[in-house]
């Protein structure tokens, strides 16, 4: 118990994920409007769009129009996603995003290949690239992550070892250019983690590696979430990727109500009821959580948008006293 | 780790808690069908029916015919609920039901006055009745349970001590009667545990009674049920009551999609996958998951039973390495 830490840092990506999954077009306008109103609760980290061929994923075609739109709110970093440099011109364009550099290994050879079409040999030379393009244009590099860290659908169980030795040689890479990665990720892509596997695995790269600041990155496919986020704070990780309502989706899962990420209001409820601060306004949250599935159109997975906080009940409990 | 056990004992109470639940009337039929394939699943205990007014819980009505039109399964102990001798008459009379008494105090005095109108001096004045109940028609109590052990939404957080006390209470109220309870629930009724008072509740309750077996009945409204059990787990907790798709609601919740018990299907992944036995098939279960979604006509919140189970995938990618 005593290892929860005081505080923790939620990075919001349910627009990133959720409008990227999504199958029906989202009006320009209502996507603004969930942003505006996740920048009001406390948050200071989302990740809002990617930039990534419009053929390939047309609810993204909008992602300038979106970032031109938003009512920025000071203190709260917005961020995007891309994948080759013409993303990365796209993303600086807008001139309203926190432009960072980010390098990322697979845990999975299979999954490298399924996902991107890549052995690790390219994987580690478009990285280099990666890092070259960065360096050459004044783009800090201040983390790296690793996907698949938990398990892989095509490629099965991951040993603990290769995630700490593709750590090691992550951060071996970036120290070759000069770089320092102060923080890893490791992400759960395809939701094979346990509450045991996120202890050993944590533990291990920790142990390896003990000033490296570590995220989670997690998926509830499997109902898991919650209880690997957990598992994270037992293990001291402060740092943490969710999304409001749960949106997005598991593209691997088979089944359209599959869920996806973790609930950023779930994982703020349980920090606010164990006594770690996230800076987040729950109630304004979960506020955020109910329009969500309005802009999507559709029920979402999160459960204290329905099932309501304890806050709201403690005020009404104590007023009643008072009365 | 080291305090997790090698198997646990799940007693599945979807049918009970969903029947209950749910607003439109269910065939009979569509019951005894998930019924009888919840029995095929390795399940050993269900809750099945309670023998409630009919008035109150249309739903119940049917319960006999339920239970009369069963295929029991050997080795498979079906149960049912009562609140009252005319309650417990009733689930005698269908003769094929296990028989076994259980007393009940509340952590809570206003929800004891909200859920059964009764003060604690009336509580017990009940209990100590259906204790001579069961006595004198020498059906054995075996357990205890407390409700609302961790916290309540008309009372507020409930102090872990009192829960201690009122487990040695229920303990001393029954060897007053020459009976030995040797297994206590402690019940999640309104879904305010964490799973850090999950250990801190089951730590004392543990520390102060060292030979008992506890049970743990969990919630999972605001989405901690998962993370609660393995709490649970990781104290040495071997008894938990859960629901197959997660079947049953949350009456006090103010939102028709709210959560209520913890998923059978979903707990039953997490036991497998961290080696905990539980006897159960968790694609049969998975299956009998997805039938109730059928048999009550609208989406259920368990996850695994959408997102899939590991061991298939496991299973595909054995076949794909050997062909």
């Amino acid at each position: 118990m005593s290892d929860l830490p005081k505080a923790i840092h939620i990075k919001e990506e349910g627009p990133r994920e959720g409008f990227q999954f999504e199958k029906g077009p989202i009006p320009t306008a209502r996507k603004i409007e969930l942003i505006d109103a996740l920048a009001k609760t406390g948050i200071r980290h989302m990740q809002i769009v990617s930039f990534v061929s419009p053929k390939a994923v047309p609810t993204m075609a909008d992602a300038a129009e979106v970032v031109a739109g938003l009512t920025m709110q000071p203190g709260v970093a917005y961020s995007g996603l891309w994948f080759n440099d013409q993303g990365l011109d796209r993303a600086i364009a807008t001139g309203r995003l926190e432009i960072k550099g980010s390098i990322s290994m697979t845990a999975s050879e299979k999954f490298l290949k399924k996902n991107l079409n890549r052995t690790p040999e390219q994987q580690l030379a478009v990285t280099r690239g990666l890092i070259e393009t960065y360096k050459s244009r004044g783009i800090p590099i201040e983390r790296g992550g690793v996907m698949a860290a938990f398990g892989c659908n095509f490629e099965g169980d991951i040993p603990v070892q290769r995630v700490v030795d593709m750590v090691g040689q992550m951060l071996d890479l970036a120290a070759g250019y000069g770089v320092t990665l102060g923080r890893v990720g490791l992400a759960d892509t395809m939701a094979w983690a346990t509450p045991l596997s996120i202890k050993r695995v944590v533990g291990a790269v920790k142990d390896k590696f003990p000033g490296l600041d570590l995220e989670l990155h997690l998926h509830d496919t499997r109902g898991m979430g919650i209880a690997n986020a957990y598992a994270g704070l037992e293990m001291g990780v402060t740092r943490f990727d969710s999304s409001v309502a749960g949106l997005g989706g598991c593209p691997f899962a088979g089944h359209a109500g599959a869920a996806g990420n973790v609930c950023t209001e779930d994982l703020v409820f349980m920090c606010d009821e164990v006594g770690i601060e996230t800076g987040i306004d729950l109630e304004k949250l979960a506020a955020c959580g109910r329009l969500a599935e309005e802009v999507v159109g559709h029920p979402l997975p999160g459960s204290v948008m329905k099932g309501g906080s304890l806050r709201n009940l403690r005020n009404k409990i104590a007023e009643a006293a008072r009365a």
